[in-house]
């Protein structure tokens, strides 16, 4: 099977326009398939700022009401998206920027929970992935660039994790290509010691996960993106490599001592 | 050779969303290969105010400014049309949204002039539609929805005028499909007497047109959309349709007494 690598970036690249120079032009030194999937980083809450919309919360979880969701359609498949595609046509990759409902790539169902209304927010579910449009962009030369836009099937946007995109992606591609998921972040990779940048783990397997998550050394926000990763892998995704946006060309080649990988 | 239908949509459309929906359920009706090209309305304006970006003015013409360039990009490329493409979608059109960055479908070159710089302009020039892509799209079965975002090929966007990418998108696929250019807006059509709803002209011809324009009797904001339809239509357009948004269904269908027809 064909390789196929799925990047997702967040804030430390999108926020800062020298950094994601850098980083599509590295990208676009690698060859064969790709799909990009980028958050929003802090412009989002600049704009949402700005424009007088306070940010929504219900015991402490952020709540997408009606006018941030409209803010997040602006930021990121506007502003973000189409800077991001215009960069990467000028260095020769054919990108198109999609958010869910374009092709009803990514049709997800607005969260239901009996506590809490967290307002326009998209869940993924099996059949969300949109494989036969994906796979033939993909095939077509193309390389699809998602925010993380989707949409109900009903006319309606919704609100949806990027990093669960980008592994619910990896999961219903997993069938036809060799599919390699890629995290880029702030970091190196999953330290030890989130205080040392020298205490990188350089693989994570199902078995020393639980040991490290026993020991208290998987830092909270690590954890959902760590259960994600092992989930993909048990469904075929043949690796998670999560490391710093610095060395994405590396983590892709799966040159060692870059990032962290996850072994099944 | 088949039938393509492309149609423009403008403020009184974008602006009110029960119009919105009404005239997507309208062009939903319509079998066939289609292109939706949407302006910004007064969305944009009204972001840049809350904002607190003035609208740039030189020499009483508007200048996109770094900063309005942004909230464009976010109002057309993300929140109007992704809106649009997700109603689409609930209504069983297979709707993609594009910027010019998008595939390279539409690369422009900012503008020049000695006397005003007009900032973040892109104007079209002979190559600016990527035919190929376009059709490519058409004939996969997808509707491609057009903002009026374009970019240089350098990785810089750029705003262009909607009614002239609808009309260069018209020109350039008029090789490959029998090409109707649709402009829909809040009139019935080309009127007589701009007070009086029941003056429409029917048709205009090129010869009727010098006498109407010699007669005064054409206002100023029509000339450059009726300039650039005899244009389209010198280069191999079959038709143009000038007509309400509400009558989209007719103007399509050509049926008489809706809008009016422009003629070789």
């Amino acid at each position: 099977m064909e390789k196929l690598s799925i990047v997702k970036i967040g804030g430390n690249v999108i926020d800062n326009d020298e950094a994601l120079n850098k980083f599509l032009k590295d990208l676009s030194t690698v060859k064969g398939k790709k799909i990009l999937v980028h958050g929003g980083g802090k412009t989002a809450s600049e704009v949402a700022w700005k424009l007088g919309i306070s940010q929504a919360l219900v015991n402490g979880r952020r709540i997408t009401d009606a006018e941030t969701l409209k803010v997040t359609a602006m930021v990121y498949a506007g502003l973000l998206n189409k800077r991001i595609v215009a960069l990467m046509q000028s260095m020769g990759i054919n990108a198109l920027g999609l958010s869910g409902a374009d092709l009803n790539s990514v049709q997800t169902s607005k969260r239901k929970n009996i506590d809490i209304d967290y307002g326009y927010v998209g869940d993924m579910n099996e059949g969300s992935i949109n494989v036969k449009a994906i796979s033939a962009l993909l095939d077509a030369g193309i390389t699809p660039v998602f925010c993380s836009i989707t949409h109900d099937g009903k006319g309606q946007l919704l609100n949806t994790n990027a990093d669960t995109i980008a592994s619910a992606l990896a999961v219903a591609t997993a069938g036809l290509y060799e599919v390699q998921l890629n995290y880029c972040f702030e970091k190196k990779g999953v330290m030890k010691d989130v205080e040392d940048e020298n205490s990188v783990i350089g693989s994570i397997t199902k078995t020393s996960y639980k040991k490290l998550l026993g020991q208290g050394a998987i830092s909270k926000g690590m954890i959902p993106k760590l259960d994600n990763s092992f989930e993909a892998i048990n469904k075929g995704v043949s690796a998670v490599i999560i490391g710093h946006s610095d060395n994405i060309v590396k983590m892709i080649q799966r040159k060692k001592h870059e990032g962290t990988e996850l072994v099944a």
